[in-house]
């Protein structure tokens, strides 16, 4: 939990005026700003204020003071609670950024997949194919069976991306599998089977084509 | 800010002990936990104490309690603080992970982009050839250039992960070619050149390749 820091109102008053700035496109990145001079009196405040203000937005990432040289912008926004992207975002969103993590994944995962990932794949794919599986059990042996192959790339911001995703694809998904169930589980599970033989023999090509065009079908479920 | 939750101090414990647990790989995604019974009795703690520290897992989104059928394991672990996990990241890895995003973000951008996307992309590459750039100067209109072209996509998503990366790579870019610049910048400037004609071109597939080879290159300049 963040340590509760206390904003000074006026300079926390104006460093989302800068903010709001930024985010219109006044400031473009890697722009600098006008001088404090400058931009504290189209401010209307101090100096001290200003600098202020700065100091919060270079804490955030937003701003870059240099050493003579003046303030410079490093993004046009605060980074965002990533939950709250997520839940914002439409689920076609979401399964378009698995499909560029769960590709890249699966081509590095061919190339870098260990004998015990191997078998930690082969394991979740047979409980994948259980019978009679309620949908919510069979979506969660899904997601468990592709981080199986995320985890084999040996990336941890891949891997945590994808658990990122997870919370807000299981539920759309369970929603999607009670109202639509899958025309055939059999094609489902030899698309799956085959992304496991790609991953298998280190094709990262095969591995990565098999992943996108799987879940290209999902992501045209849901369209 | 998340409001400061006081937490139940002997739940607590026992939350951190199930959390152990799962990533001990005890309970696999998707499978149920023994009954309250049985685990309340193998922790040496009561009923209500195990209820409360399921609770407190299932909002962090680690458990789920199914109405009559019992507790499931959903995720592995907490999600982490993002950042902490890009900076504890190799920058190897930073970089896979931006091929993931910036190649599938480049072929959706050549579907999707509007004329004022290719003025925006275009007007940033023409920024990010400004002669006698200082190197931190330089690697913020790189940058600039790279978002506008994944911005193009449309997708939230990724624009958000792509957001996330920056701050790390820009650090690790400027400190890179502090120490080795670039043989070319003629090269490079071809490779981006070629980018923004497959966008315009409407080409996924060669907007696609051409992010995936010119951002390879980079991370092999860092292996």
């Amino acid at each position: 939990m963040p340590s509760p820091v206390r904003r000074h109102p006026l300079a926390a008053q104006v460093a989302d005026v800068l903010l709001e700035r930024l985010r219109a496109g006044e400031w473009p990145l890697g722009h600098r700003l006008p001088g404090e001079t400058t931009l504290a009196a189209q401010l209307g405040v101090g100096r001290s204020t200003l600098r202020e203000a700065v100091r919060e937005l270079s804490g955030k990432g937003v701003l870059d003071s240099r050493q003579g040289s003046g303030v410079y912008v490093t993004a046009l926004d605060v980074p965002e609670d990533r939950e709250a992207v997520l839940r914002r975002a439409s689920i076609v969103s979401v399964i378009e950024a698995r499909i560029a993590i769960e590709a890249e994944g699966a081509g590095l995962a061919a190339v870098r997949r260990t004998p015990a990932d191997l078998r930690a794949i082969r394991r979740a794919l047979r409980e994948r194919r259980t019978e009679g599986q309620a949908v919510d059990a069979h979506v969660d042996a899904d997601m468990a069976f592709h981080r199986t192959v995320v985890a084999a790339a040996h990336n941890d911001v891949l891997t945590d991306l994808f658990d990122g995703f997870v919370p807000r694809v299981r539920t759309a998904m369970i929603d999607m599998l009670g109202l639509r169930p899958l025309a055939s589980e059999e094609a489902d599970h030899a698309l799956h089977e085959a992304l496991v033989q790609a991953v298998a023999d280190r094709d990262p090509r095969a591995a990565a084509e098999s992943s996108r065009s799987h879940l290209t079908s999902l992501k045209e479920a849901f369209a």
